[in-house]
């Protein structure tokens, strides 16, 4: 009755997945969000071998876990971004290629086409990830810029979107986008924007992810209210300010877990995320998919984390009321 | 014995500057911090033609307007900036030339070295402006970035600024960077790494700028604490925070002056920046340069908010205490 | 270029018109929103007798003094309610007759229909009051109270005010509605579903008045930002929390004045309203009618306080920005 | 050694009360706080018939639960509340009768008077409720409202429930108002009032709940503080402020559970009330009375929210220190 | 009407008196609060030499300035203090003598009797200043005390003071305290405590100052309300906190005007003060003494500062209501 | 892997050792930190005593318990104290002697000394306790008091404590000063004074205790990341605020447990320490040693608090992490 409960395998990548099923089985999970990278779900393998997804789910299964939903966020990232060398450190070598930028992007393009295909195939109808952007790096408005250089911004990602969307649509797949700094939306108002640019496409929705919204000061319950019907993922991930008048929000280009920073990534339960209301808007908008920890947290150990994590939220993961109270009192 | 109050002419580059010192000399203004845009300062003019800077000293004084530094904010966003189109925009034809970035940056660094000699020229001693930065677009850490993507950065700032300030320490005129996003630094860290980066040097400093500091909740009393003998101007300017749950901190690809951003500039006295703070730490690290109110509130008239900031500005600019309380009493 | 500052009567009542409008004008104002009691503005003779409104119109000349708007508050509060013995005391005895309570308000309705005249012969196109409301007293929804309960009370307000408003309609008079508690509209939500029930009626508005708003937690300044065109009329009041842990919000059925209240009307500038935004979202949405203080401190000298409100008015009526900043700069 | 927790079967009176004696008890409650209503506790049979209290009691034991008190808050709240049709919603036909509003009054009082008598049948020594009020409608003072209005309200409490505390009073029964807006007291003053009124009748206490007072911006622990020997029962309820510059304190004359509600109540440890002051209050005056859980939360699911509620109270009552610590140290 | 300000002279007493008499008058002050030392006001002279008092009242009718109170804290500190070396540095040799405590103790205590009996002559009522504590450094319980060890300071002001005051009272002089740390009552609890000690005789009142209480989070406003008949004068002066995490609410013996002290003094409206409760509780008690700034600021030009000050408490001293508003509207 | 648990023994010296160990053993705690008064250590016979440490040893032993620091606070407190009668209520006779002040201290001294030569014997290497402090009553600055008069406080306790410190290091033993008001040291700024007094001894460190940091408003893990590598031993203990406007921050000279304090010890989790900041940097500055909890709680049942608090240490006490993450995701 109450919502599974899934470790993203992302921060995990370094352990092969059989290690990490074990372990996550252990803990009691109902499940895993597999991520596109190490071996956890490998696309082009799940195209081109026959039984690659079969022996997925087997493994899954074996330790009796399910999954509802892959992720693909580092190719993802490509499809709009500059391309930088930075991406030459998330990329394999067949999408790296030349590292020629619109060859990338157009690679990456191909590779999420890619990963709705491997989903359809796999069983699950959610794909998480990133977008890009052309734009992000226009944030603060200087030097002057103006709607209509922002505007160029959101075609780019209309047209290069669009087809994958149409592509995730004819096979019945979802695209959560990780609304997050850095992409074509990371509020409630670019999220809005980019709806409409491509024009309210019905693939297109959220993975929620609340510690990507706190710390800009965004109530997560209202971006929940805002778009219900479009919530198609949901992260379980804090994040912390830890402002004193020296440190800045914008966090000084320092590495997470560095103390100076204005915000970090902490584990669940331990940042600014409020829970109770969360849940409350998951449940008044209808959302059953999992709740799927995304566990980051620089100053904690990981599998101590991880179990934490998960005890917080089967404790905070409450149903909607099925009776309906007549003021303050039921009727005589 | 107050100090002196000048008005930043950048925001006033639609008006003849002979235009806008009749308006400020009749609203009580000590001087003018002249742009080195529209007709206010034009640093090849004063390099080139005799009498182009005693010409503009005789302008300000038949207003009874003083001056006591120079800003070339636009030309020095070139410096470090990946050039793209809306450069072409801040940069006369001489210096965007073919638009080849690397190209104008260097004719930008030039322009910067001849803003210091034009100064020197025509009496003062101070340049604020913009440094841009090659690493600014990078300050969200995904794609996944490292210290060491981020140190080319200020190395890069380091070698192009390095040149200009031994060329202004010459000269005798000191660098005050408007810390501000968008630049090589924008907070009490990110100045500090500034600093390491050119060894200390003795001409680089700040134009002291609380608006740019406030949204990002850094205290701007403690920066001038911090960095008090690198204290070489100081502006009045106000920005206030709009934060409702649904805005958010980064202000959402929106134009200033649009209510749904998380925060927005305003006319002194009407946003989050403390004055008395500021004035006491101003007083205790011996500041004794203008206060140059740079005026930009999308929501107020001009000429009636230029008039506030004055008022305002004289009542808050207090001398420090020239007699010691023996604790609370006099003795006997 | 700024807005008229005028002087709402109603809380001067105990003193003749033309006492107060010699001292009213000697402090400065521009005006004075008549109130329809006292021998302020007497809506029968205003009708009745030919030479009433010319006078009235003479005396304030005399003064300098302007009027665009009456107001008719009583009256207007006895249109909807449940009366009670405390309307008797708010009512002329040709308006309670025997008190019946259908026939109170009925006379009521009557008699608004007749300030809008009365307006119309004076010259004024905005008459503000209260509607009354048959469900106020339903606020706290014990006993148990449906909605339906309570659509019942907009039904009665659209029925007993969209005659009134149709007759200000055909006079050009336009009725500023006090959104206030007690009455069918106390808040954004409340005002929005009046609006409805009169099916948005174009004579049906608000005569916005922040001291209402600001200790229910609602801000003035979104009030505006929702209401734009229908923002009729202004009042300049104030009021404060004085919540110790002790004090109840709903203020323990005390007398305004007792300290023990959860919240009080104070003079402008000494209360919780802030100035600025609700001047910023005026000027938005192109209110240019006056700025009336409504002034009622139960602890400050009323002549003192009249002066101090309407120096802290105009010190912070600013006029919208009349040029477009360029993001920072002006280009050059 | 620490307190019964019991369940209020007020807000469960869709459930036979076996039904939910059965769920209640597997989940480890002590007992049940029966309500007046549905077939919990029926006060005319309680009178009438013989073996109707004694079947109660074997019920209750055959699940092991105790009852410390029983509530009649729908007939309370009639016997001084102006009657309009909500209230026959809440009485049966034969307290309702023709409706007349002084007959339905004077019956309500009457069964007040017989619940005192059936509770001592039935053993317990309290019994909670409403009193309702004639003048909790004029809570907002206008129009005028005077002070005399106000004591004829308290007065009219006084003169109808004096002679319901004498009989309680004869038969060693405590009354326990639920301190609530709709009643004669909903704060510390109002209830000081109310003592006042009654010449501090000894029957006359308080059932706490501190979801009423937390969104008057009442401290709860303050109430207990003062009156510390009127704490006759104690309910465990929560509500939450949910404000955003949008929403009314007032709450809009919308339903619970209207997320644009200015607070709404929620299970106990999802809201604004602090625990650990309340506990420690308790202590501090002695009261060793049930916490008796009284839940309503329009947003969760009713039996999770209970057994939820129970381990929140379970884990937050600690009894008093036993030890004096002598400051900081024992002495040596 | 309004009260009269003055300017409490113990902070300059590095100037002669009439060298200050006369700054103070130009500035506009309305007259001085006279320090029992520098020349400004000597006590054995006053009471030895027939035309001192007169002379000083000449002199100050010269600059047209009126004198309310004379204050005495340096010697009023050693009535009850253990004397140390600090107190040889605030009295005067014949009241230091061989610095024996209890022969220091005894003349100071004398001392003060003449300086009601100088006052007298002088012709005020008011004298203001401390009283020393005997237990004051005992404030945080460790090594444990005990009640009983408290209870014997205050018997021993008791025993110090009473005599005193019934000297104070057989002349008609009142003895304002300031309550203050170090004294015998530093906040709303020891006020009282000290109060019951000298069983409330009527000499005994406050000096209130804000400063002293609003850095301990002790309400102004409060300490007014619940002192009103003992309020005999009052000071404006103001203190601010300056915590970020690093600082302590202690000071951590750093001297006043250091930036790491958790709070410290700053000119009237500078700091944390709230003036409109504390001038409306002083209007409620009818309090209509002097309003007498002690100014004091580590980090503001003195002379600066006594103007600024003057202005603001001209600005802030309004008058209580003369007329009753009914509710909200006059009745017609 | 986590850190051991122990109990402080201070608070329960009224049982004896063996009871007290006998139920710390059946809740799970780890092990003591035996308070040096009682029974529970006694350094007299310690030293004298062949068999003493042993028997403690095994008494520890029976029952499972570690023990890593011994604490002689009240022993500590007369080194540097002025000595008053309160000191002989915490001293044994040996020690207080004739109560002469000097003797007093010198024998406080020297047992310190020994205390330190007992925990060698008992094989602990950290001893905790308190310094006193000669100045700590010249805490607020009145009568005038100056940094040469606070600078001979820490001179005075360099020279008592340096022989101590030597001895201590000469034996391999540490001193863990808990930071603590009435102390040489009780903040961040009186701490590094304190260290360099002793110029930088390295025996010298802290027994850091949150509960004592918190009401100063000092942030307790600011402390820990200031003093990372003197962090000698842990205490978990809380305090909270309970300030309404008329309690006083320096809580009134009342007794704790006094509702009217301004601040009061409790039971961790029950105060204003928030534990996960503290955690992680104890995490950060390697600190490995025991969390001790000091348990005072005046409203608590104390074994229920005891037993509350293990569990909160046991919750809340994780490791860091052993993985980067690059920035959010494993590269591929």
């Amino acid at each position: 009755m109450s919502r599974p409960v899934t470790l993203f395998t992302g921060q995990w990548a370094d352990l092969p997945l059989e290690t990490l099923a074990q372990k996550v089985s252990s803990w009691g999970f109902d499940g895993l969000e597999l991520a596109c990278w190490g071996d956890h779900f490998e696309v082009d393998k799940a195209l081109s071998s026959d039984g690659y997804v079969r022996a997925k789910r087997d493994l899954l299964e074996k330790y009796g876990l399910g999954c509802w939903a892959i992720s693909n966020h580092l190719v993802g990232q490509c499809v709009c971004d500059p391309i930088d060398e930075r991406h030459s450190r998330i990329l394999p070598p067949r999408l790296w290629g030349d590292g020629d930028p619109e060859g990338v992007r157009q690679r990456a393009a191909q590779e999420i086409i890619d990963t709705g295909k491997a989903a359809k195939l796999f069983g699950v109808d959610v794909v998480n990830g990133f977008t890009g952007s052309s734009v992000w790096a226009k944030l603060y408005f200087f030097p002057p810029t103006t709607q209509d250089d922002i505007n160029k911004g959101y075609e780019d990602f209309a047209q290069r979107w669009t087809p994958i969307l149409d592509s995730f649509q004819a096979d019945g797949i979802k695209f959560g986008l990780e609304v997050h700094p850095t992409e074509i939306a990371y509020d409630i108002i670019t999220f809005q924007r980019a709806i409409d640019a491509v024009n309210g496409h019905p693939a297109f929705g959220a993975n929620f992810d609340p510690s990507h919204l706190i710390h800009q000061f965004v109530d997560p319950a209202e971006f929940i209210h805002e778009f219900g019907d479009r919530i198609y993922h949901a992260h379980i991930k804090d994040s912390r300010l830890q402002l004193n008048g020296r440190n800045s929000i914008l966090s000084s280009h320092l590495d997470f877990g560095d103390r100076r920073r204005g915000w970090d990534f902490v584990s669940p339960g331990h940042g600014d995320v409020k829970w109770d209301p969360i849940i409350r808007e998951l449940n008044r908008v209808g959302y059953q998919g999992p709740l799927s920890i995304e566990w980051e947290d620089s100053g904690m150990n990981r599998e101590f984390g991880a179990q934490e994590s998960l005890a917080i939220v089967r404790k905070n993961d409450f149903a909607a009321s099925n009776v309906a109270f007549d003021a303050a009192f039921a009727k005589e």
